[in-house]
């Protein structure tokens, strides 16, 4: 690292005043170097060394983006003449075109003025280097495009760093999981989860079983033609794709077609509810068995990713309870519980996967015992499950903390760490199984049109966490960046932000303005909570303003952020009056948008929760007003105004006022004013 | 038709004092009701009849859109018990489940207070009669989603109604094709032609020739499964889908592969440039009759509409007249020009299109001579064309008028008629020749990305001219309900309204709406101009302010209606205080978008447009207020003032202000009121 140079591994708003470039996932190391290289015309791209067609492609792709973002001509690849500005030299072929668990993703990314250099020893890293290049290049200060000197060295922390995209509850289409790849190799992840069956849908063809995805789809499923350009469109990017089939639990879709490995007799059909339904396979018979090793040969052989996923969670053991056979079974053979089942169905089930050459995955409950070491589990339950499998020798995957459908803020999932709980403490033998996390997109309550916007931007959150140095964690910075990164997302056709006021328009016709004031400050209700605010099923329209609503109100973060700042500040000036500005608009909800949200019967259900907006935001601005006075707030005005605090319980719109914690802060500063001088 | 009620057949805003529905295109026959129908939670479809596949399929779809619409959850389709809100009768099964040209389309839709009834006697009637119904969906003034009460007796007046799609210039994946689709179905459009081949690209494949598809294309190239899908989901919205092989000229880009088909020596590569190009077919190989046999038997298999389109425009001859080998065929033949040259080429083409069981369809050019009369002609020349082909027998369809990618407003396109120009006077039997028309979408500058903002909403104007009676002519009631429309496509997945934001942004980074208000009042220039504006290839980015800009600006258009209220208004008073501040506001424009566009590049070309806008905006409040003094403005004003309403040539970023025209108005007015008094 030469003189006179920051070195930036940690957060910092600007490095020897200059702007800090908004990279996410942030770098191993990031050195600022003096001055920037200038994009103009004469912009050449070059490849060179031993990277094969992943690298050529990738080029391509990045001269059609950096045309995009920056509308400079490049002409097409070729031999250059003259010193090209960015020069691609991959060192090594790789093995093989299909990503694969343990790569090598490391890169170094140099730019100067005169010119840039992305090296790399295998084709992986020059992807994951080529999207740190296009996160640079920015408009410069004075003229034209340009990008900063600087010097990157990265290589992930992670070598598992997914994202499981349920596709069963509601089916998304080709194009929608191909931009999403797109999104993931932006942000460097590296594995789509493809949950592929469950109880609402049977997405694969199956040429061997074909009753499987017809009877089970409602005609919605992935050609195996289909499947296999999903593929090969994600190892262009770097990323493997590893299927799902949830068993023995999860699967009455695949009873429609045949019932007979159901535990109870059928007919079945599709389930449209959600949740943990009773349909189990029936461990007992063999002809179960022979199903699932054709079957899973078949993709076996569709799939070349080495791992595959069998689910495994979540077999409430009712319909084993309810069967005689199952009954005679686990007696003949000493099983005392449904555990013992379950278990031996995932060492036979192991046996097929392994028998057709893959490595066996699943969630937690799978660990219960016997199963070979090479199998790998994805932990819901949290870090500490995920530190006993891997003492027992079982390499781990967290998805806990990492769930997108629960609709937490950015800042929650960025502060879980799969090493958190003392797994860090683990002896290194150990601690090596802790191969990454990945970041869960579950489909209750997402469509094609919203799935955007529940996973994005938030999982480029998760993936800098998997990628990034551990130490790497300011929540102001990361959101700073993330905004930035969202932008950029959605140049290459994912449609988070856009989607957002197209659904607005279509719930408040012409009076978009107004019905938006409310939608930025609210967000759709956390964790599992919109279970209990109506009846939902798979055939729910997905159309109201909690799926408009973002799972995140940029709104609300900042107003917290400045009433953080003004009640750390002693004087209780510090932006005072944007405070007070705000919550006056706010306050003017209720009466503003009445008359929208009770015309719409769509929108109706929304009419208390912008009632509550604007109580809040009255009780804040009295609560200012005390502050203001210097004197504590009467305890009967705190009697009166608290219950405003309590959201309320399955609140029919599903959304709660996001700016409520906020309020809360003002509403208890005011109170206690008296008492704290 | 009852007493009381008002018989719309012409335009009017409300029908007494009722809202006119936003229909597009305008029905046949509109009679509206007494009060509404409420779409409530118990709402039910119920279909009945013959329709099959078709209709029950366009049911499922419809309470999809309905759902999305409005929330209501329907139950699956099915028996129904009670009366179903709307019932879907289809009396026949139409011939076979393929559109063609002249099926039946009509259908009567009758909504009263207790329920709605959809009859048509055959499928694709019940097809137009949903898009109807959705279109009267509307939330209703005080509770719930409404359809007016009403009686619709539609069908159209054309049976040709088509969009012309050009996928050569700018690959368009298939999504793009489908979501075109859906977009020309919710307007009762009914051909898809799809212009596969061009100098540019070949872009679909063929497994007979596959050098055609795979060295043509550069890997962009529709599989025939690919075609087979569109081929059906087209079906199911009745629309017909006609592919064009553009031929003899028009065809570099089969010569990649195959350059013995060629007039002149390869090796040919895919053309970047646009426009006329040499390469042509050479007309004296029997080779090339050969191939084409087997290639055109090929398409002739797999797309099943009764019509293929060959092309044939646009030869310039170059390459003819310097073959040698041509000259001696032309002598042989005794051919004086290249013009029986190509005659002689289409009448072979023509008996190889028969023989595969079609009817030729080809631009104006192919009528020259000998060609059969169930050959169709596609006329850009115009009606006059139209009308002497219909007179020599021949049938034919208008596209002159309809040129999408010319940037003309929706009114220009709109006042164009199939028989006008005396075509109306033909006898009958002429008459029943002229088909409809074709809107033309040339992709020189769309891109996926654009291609919507380019065909939609504009597109919508020219079905209407061509299904609605020819008296529905007033441009503002246009407007109004092209707005409507605009908004509902959206719904289907039409990016030309989400599209705008987000080029912007991109263009703009956070300062999105300072370049809004300049891209709101710009428009693309006109017919070629932009060919004159820079050096295009099939390589230029289409990410520049003049590719996010609209076709046409609603704003100007709007501050043109005012500008002409305030001129026709003696007192001068008429929205004198709107117009001001619309001009103060544009006044502006230059001096807040000034560091903006100098600091970036790519819109430094847009400096000189903002000082137009602003110049002229300045221009319009002088002459203002000269109108308001009631004197008129000094000629050494006009003099200074004039050149601003010269529209530069060729403009570096090929946009001009929309309000100019306006502006001259204003201008003259002033200039002329001491004259006038």
């Amino acid at each position: 690292m030469g003189l006179g140079v920051a070195m930036l591994t940690l957060a910092a708003a600007t490095v020897g005043g200059a702007e800090k470039p908004a990279l996410m996932p942030w770098p191993a190391a990031v050195e600022m170097g003096q001055g920037e290289l200038a994009l103009g015309p004469g912009f050449r791209v070059a490849v060179s060394g031993r990277g094969g067609a992943i690298v050529a492609e990738a080029a391509r792709r990045l001269e059609a983006r950096l045309a995009r973002q920056t509308g400079l001509v490049l002409p097409p690849l070729g031999p250059v003449t003259g010193k090209p500005q960015l020069e691609i030299r991959c060192d090594g072929p790789g093995k093989g075109t299909l990503p694969y668990l343990g790569m090598d993703e490391s890169y170094t990314l140099t730019v100067t003025p005169e010119g840039a250099t992305l090296q790399a020893p295998e084709p992986w890293g020059i992807l994951r280097g080529i999207e740190t290049f296009l996160q640079l290049v920015t408009p410069g200060a004075s003229t034209d495009f340009r990008v900063p000197a600087v010097v990157v060295k990265d290589a992930p922390r992670f070598p598992w760093r997914g994202l499981h995209l349920d596709v069963s509850r509601h089916w998304m289409p080709v194009e929608t999981v191909k931009r999403t790849l797109d999104g993931m190799a932006a942000v460097k992840l590296n594995v789509l989860h493809w949950h592929l069956t469950d109880d609402q849908g049977f997405r694969v063809e199956s040429r061997q079983y074909p009753a499987l995805h017809r009877m089970g789809s409602d005609g919605h499923f992935y050609t195996q033609e289909q499947v296999k350009d999903v593929i090969a469109y994600a190892a262009l990017r770097g990323i493997r794709v590893m299927p799902e089939f949830d068993l023995p639990g999860h699967t009455t879709s695949w009873f429609v077609g045949h019932p007979e490995l159901a535990t109870m007799p059928g007919p079945y059909s599709v389930a449209r509810r959600f949740g943990v339904l009773d349909a189990a396979m029936d461990p007992t018979k063999e002809e179960v068995y022979r199903l699932l090793d054709g079957f899973l040969g078949e993709m076996a052989a569709l799939f070349p990713d080495a791992f595959l996923h069998i689910g495994g969670d979540e077999v409430n053991g009712k319909h084993w309870n309810a069967s005689e056979r199952v009954a005679a079974f686990k007696k003949q053979k000493g099983f005392p519980t449904n555990r013992e089942l379950h278990t031996y169905f995932n060492q036979r089930l192991s046996k097929i996967v392994r028998g057709h050459g893959k490595q066996m995955m699943g969630w937690d409950e799978i660990l219960d015992g016997g199963l070979p070491k090479d199998t790998v589990v994805q932990s819901w339950r949290g870090q500490e499950s995920l530190g006993a499998a891997a003492k027992q020798g079982f390499r781990g995957v967290l998805s806990f903390g990492y769930y997108l459908d629960l609709m937490w803020p950015a800042a929650r999932h960025y502060a879980v760490d799969p090493l958190d709980k003392g797994v860090d403490q683990l002896p290194a033998a150990d601690l090596a199984r802790v191969l990454g996390g990945e970041a869960c997109m579950w489909s209750e309550y997402a469509t094609p049109e919203t799935v955007d916007s529940r996973v994005w931007p938030r999982a480029a959150a998760i993936a800098e966490r998997l990628w990034s140095p551990r130490e790497v964690t300011d929540v102001t910075d990361m959101y700073a960046r993330l905004d930035a990164v969202s932008r950029q997302l959605e140049w290459l056709g994912l449609d988070h932000r856009a989607g957002y006021p197209r659904m607005l328009q279509r719930l408040a016709g012409r009076q978009l303005e107004g019905l938006r004031g409310l939608a930025d400050v609210v967000e759709p209700v956390k964790d599992y909570e919109r279970e209990g605010t109506g009846e939902y099923t798979s055939e729910t329209p997905l159309n109201r303003l909690v799926d408009a609503a973002r799972a995140e109100s940029d709104e609300a973060r900042v107003f917290a952020g400045m009433v953080d700042a003004l009640l750390a500040d002693p004087s209780r000036q510090a932006g005072r009056d944007a405070l007070r500005a705000r919550l006056t608009e706010w306050q003017d909800l209720d009466v503003r948008l009445r008359p929208l949200l009770e015309q719409r019967a769509i929108l109706r259900e929304a009419v208390p929760l912008a009632g509550q907006a604007s109580a809040l935001a009255r009780a804040a601005l009295e609560a200012l007003a005390f502050l203001e006075q210097g004197q504590a707030a009467p305890e009967s005005w705190w009697k009166e105004r608290a219950p405003l605090l309590e959201a309320p319980k399955n609140p029919p719109s599903a959304l709660e006022v996001g700016f409520l914690p906020a309020v809360k802060k003002l509403m208890t500063a005011a109170r206690g004013k008296g008492a704290m001088e």
